[in-house]
């Protein structure tokens, strides 16, 4: 056994998940309590976040719970007793989830999700969530911004070979897309998600073969109106020429090249010369694929400079997110029976009580983001936070990707224009605590001392 | 079903590798052919790799097939004719694997692993294979750098929240191990692959309780001889004095309390004051962990300015290899019916032909490595590539995960001291070709214009 399904993921916990809930066990304390799972701070790269992963969350909470041979596992380690097992064996999540939806834009500080159950039920979760909503975040979040630097061209996760595993081979395959890529080239996350599917060739096919035209012609044949044919394993401009002669050669066969891929090289001068000796040949359908290497950066240099292209394919740096390759995600005990709670430590101090987040748009433009309690009135603002479980059930179904992918491209266009540029602007996007809710937090200071 | 196991990850690869297939398959190219499996150049803040991952890799080869249900999703993507669909349905991998053995220090360029098989079996498996052996190598490679700064101090994998998806939090906890880690955190990875456990609390457990001394004297008890009690919730020299009023309290219960951890502030003097606090009430033997953004740099300077300190917790930089989130691995062909085989795509070149790589050592230390082609005679070095799989069955057993820790904790005390140095000085080692390897690049540059 090496992965196990998110459904049954009770066991991918920090130890003192269970050894905290011992305790709060053998002392009889399990009232309902609040936690925020959110991200302190931005990377300094990043000015906003796509909010990401909560599917798979709310699948977690509902379906997880300790099997009979993993509570076998648990006794082995001489740190539980009898009565906890019992206990463990049958917890079921019961509480309240509130969450931003997936797709939404989010700042650093803002609840991404809120759950409110029986402590215990809530600690255990903890390791979980933060694993599977930082994930996906960081990666719709990149996602977003290569799909701002992309325009109107499209982009394709090319990313499995360089991801972090299996898992995040899928997830980012999914959070790619909800950011805005157009397919993926992971066949499991098209079967699981119903992504569209994508890819080309590799340097070794074209190598198999005893020479270039070879390989494009056999290609052509095995996949008639969809070959994408790699032209850079010897010399690009070559490459392209020995495309057409196939593509002409094909031709009376019924069968049509879609597109070529350079994968190496000074890509914006040879796109230029691969588009000029398509286009003279007559081929303007086809298709130009550009890799290697690519990030939104170098995506935007490209676009900037008028390369001819129509899709990319991003890899390693999309799927590691690679210039901010952790989000500083966190899950803090914000409310519990006694009320507001708050915490003071160097530099991570909380904000306490239950919260909302009300957004301010005009003429389909964000304007500010203002953290309240959720009781509080805060006219003209949309609440982000939406209830997603209650009673341990889900509220409303699952939403469809495309759905989800929707809901992220119409909050880009929703973005005031220092926040879609590359360059870090953060700043410029006021989050601001409500009147009530700066009173809790000097109130909780002052009893805390 | 959003995880799957190793041993069926068939799905889990880029779609390119099975449209190829298809190509091969109705070609009927389907010969022998060897790829490699190798980092083309380190990271920057890299001064060598530790190979890791080939467990995993090898449990897939020997097990992965297209089942019925993957067939069937196959059909749907109109790619893929009947015949091929059967041939995939009955595919076995039945070829060749040579690796350098998990735990052992690999360089740039260095085949981690070779695999010599049936031209479709040998393609389909690169995304998995890449996939899981880069991540583990990454991971290794990052722990080894925390463990050669750590000493002889332990440090802990506090690392799932933070880790790329579950799969990550998973290999990565393995990896980290290897790579010198004593335990982790994530107790799901301790039941799978049998390494230690190791957990404190959270401040939310300490905020749980009325006050502070009440939440360590509950974890006391509830774990006698192991409690390690979080003092920096508050304030760290004040959490300090509860922790010492508490251990006195209950040592006339018998209990006696491991240890504390500080997560914030300045660490240094934090630690020092705390150390001289337990010192003077007599607790010399409670344990001080240290945690909070750490990584090797900073355990570093710790350990250089010669801060009181027992073990440290590692989470997001050594999870997430924060400093060098990707590896460049590569899956090239390098030989097949033809012979050798050589790409020159620009900054892409591939050496050609079955290699090995030797290791010469003097004295205990690494002096130089020798790439050679494997049938060739290089006296006096020892050879890294193993034969681990032949005829599509394993060679010899797993090794238990302390065997490869061992190797690769034995690996570390050959390194030449500059190669230890967390500055970058990954041109200090030689890894040189040997004359028939050099002649043999010559050779195929010739022929492949």
């Amino acid at each position: 056994m090496s992965w196990v399904d998110d459904a049954n993921a009770s066991l991918l916990t920090d130890l003192y998940e269970l050894t905290m809930s011992a305790s709060y066990f053998a002392q009889e304390m399990n009232e309902v309590a609040t936690f925020d799972l959110f991200v302190r701070e931005l990377p300094e790269r990043r000015n906003f976040l796509v909010a990401c992963g909560l599917e798979q969350a709310l699948n977690y909470l509902s379906e997880s719970r300790f099997e009979a041979n993993e509570i076998d596992y648990l006794a082995t380690l001489d740190l539980f007793t009898d009565d906890f097992l019992e206990f463990l064996s049958k917890l079921r999540f019961t509480g309240e989830v509130r969450a931003i939806p997936e797709g939404e834009i989010a700042f650093g500080g803002e609840p991404l999700l809120s759950v409110t159950a029986p402590l215990i039920e809530a600690q255990i979760a903890e390791t979980f969530l933060l694993n599977c909503i930082t994930f996906q975040t960081m990666i719709a979040s990149k996602a977003a911004r290569v799909a701002l630097a992309s325009g109107d061209r499209r982009f394709v996760d090319f990313s499995p070979r360089r991801d972090h595993g299996a898992d995040a081979a899928l997830k980012g395959a999914r959070a790619a897309f909800i950011g805005g890529a157009s397919a993926t080239s992971n066949v499991l996350a098209g079967r699981i998600y119903g992504i569209p599917l994508s890819g080309t060739m590799a340097h070794s096919y074209v190598m198999a073969f005893e020479n270039e035209a070879e390989a494009f012609r056999a290609y052509g044949r095995c996949f008639p109106q969809k070959a994408l044919l790699l032209i850079d394993t010897f010399d690009v401009e070559e490459g392209a020429r020995r495309a057409v002669e196939v593509a002409r050669e094909l031709a009376s066969e019924g069968i049509r090249i879609r597109g070529v891929r350079i994968d190496s090289g000074d890509l914006a001068p040879l796109a230029s010369a691969v588009r000029k000796i398509l286009d003279e040949a007559g081929f303007e359908d086809i298709e130009i694929i550009l890799s290697g290497d690519l990030d939104e950066y170098r995506i935007k240099e490209l676009m900037d400079d008028g390369v001819p292209v129509d899709s990319f394919g991003v890899g390693t740096q999309l799927g590691t997110s690679a210039d901010a390759p952790t989000l500083g995600g966190v899950y803090k005990l914000v409310a519990d029976k006694s009320g507001p709670k708050i915490k003071l430590s160097a530099g991570k101090a909380t904000l306490p009580g239950r919260k909302q987040v009300y957004r301010f748009e005009e003429r389909g433009r964000m304007q500010r983001d203002v953290m309240a309690l959720e009781k509080e009135e805060v006219r003209g603002g949309r609440s982000l936070l939406e209830c997603a479980m209650l009673d341990g059930q889900r509220v409303g179904g699952s939403e469809t990707l495309t759905d989800v992918r929707d809901r992220c491209l119409a909050s880009l266009d929703k973005l005031p224009e220092t926040l879609r540029s590359l360059e870090p602007h953060q700043d410029a996007y006021p989050v601001v605590h409500s009147k009530d809710l700066d009173e809790l937090v000097r109130r909780a200071r002052g009893q805390s001392h």
